[in-house]
């Protein structure tokens, strides 16, 4: 049966890389860059291509084109949109393509470009994207993009999450990393918000007085379709 | 109060190496660098030198020295013992220095070599160790030394076991790494073998046959000093 294996963070990726063209990758981060970019497509964006830096960003300006991005969770000034994505409405993102840059999402999700398929995920879409990884039924990397190289909780909750589908659909669990990461989810999933209160992201949100992000990233299945980079 | 943090893997060392000189470290190699060390301790070594390569080792060749060393888990060939606890027993270490190269636990000691304390620790010293730390009453990093530089399971158990402690008596937990190993612990607490047996580290340990060890590495309070550095 296929195996997965977790990357906590961009930093141990390397750890990973051998044999990358044959596995599958998510890249998760949830607070909140793949929670953006699942609520693009739900509310109707062409296409959404994350990058880098701002200047690979600012290279794709042209008609039909949104700009997003945040440094260090705040909003670049001279872009359409942010990273939050409460301000992803259909009436912004529809028939239109999304640029994105941020902080650490952005840097996973490039790491992994030799993967033989590349999503990024969110509680937004967690059953189609499970669904998805059983379908293609080749092993898994769950690519967690941290904060600034350490490790987090919500992105390790949400490995985890998948993790559990899986390995009830007779994938194998390959490390320890991914080991935790169930644990965790299980202790967390009877109420979610109420264990990651404490994590260190929730409370850079809270001091940035974006609390009302976590509320629609940490929601399930609003989307049903999977988001293929 | 004074804050813990966990490292995860050495890879993720170069996270936490500000302010080092301030802070107390423990390194943690449950299987078994530093339940070794604290054995050879508890039979009445009278010195315990970890070094990183075996050239370093051989240099410390002369009477009342002990070479001990491990590559992959397995004993180097022309060393007095390997890694396991086991055969550090009285008869061998009473009285000598024991000059040890592990795979990963040396890696660990040596990155760190800055702290203002450095410490080694494992289940079998773990209260001595907590009533230390909280004597000295400044920063803590838990210093897991993984596998290869990959997360292992049975060292952040650990660490999360004294984290866990020392918040009970006040010390701040200030990094997600932390709130994770906190709860694997209390996840592990009542069956620590239990929990542990599906870890990589312990089925590499049944590949190896060397599963007696497994209970002396997971024996709390067997010794009660501190193995300071």
């Amino acid at each position: 049966m296929p195996q997965i294996e977790t990357i906590l963070t961009p930093a141990l990726f390397y750890l990973h890389s051998r044999g990358l063209i044959e596995k599958q990758v998510v890249v998760i981060d949830i607070l909140r860059a793949t929670t953006t970019m699942v609520v693009a497509y739900e509310n109707g964006a062409k296409n959404v291509i994350p990058v880098e830096s701002l200047e690979d960003a600012m290279k794709h300006v042209a008609p039909g084109v949104v700009l997003a991005g945040e440094r260090n969770g705040v909003k670049v000034e001279e872009f359409d949109l942010g990273n939050s994505p409460q301000e992803f409405t259909r009436d912004v993102v529809e028939g239109k393509t999304i640029v994105i840059s941020t902080t650490n999402g952005t840097k996973a999700i490039q790491a992994c470009e030799g993967a033989k398929y590349r999503y990024i995920s969110s509680f937004r879409n967690i059953t189609a994207m499970v669904n998805q990884l059983i379908h293609n039924n080749c092993d898994v990397l769950l690519f967690c993009a941290g904060w600034k190289d350490k490790f987090n909780l919500e992105d390790t909750v949400f490995a985890g999450a998948i993790a559990d589908k899986l390995a009830e659909n007779g994938f194998e669990i390959n490390d320890d990393a991914t080991i935790m990461a169930r644990s965790l989810w299980l202790l967390a999933k009877p109420d979610l918000a109420g264990f990651l209160a404490n994590a260190s992201h929730v409370k850079r949100f809270k001091t940035l007085h974006i609390e009302s992000d976590l509320d629609v990233c940490l929601k399930f299945d609003q989307y049903s379709g999977v988001v293929k980079l």
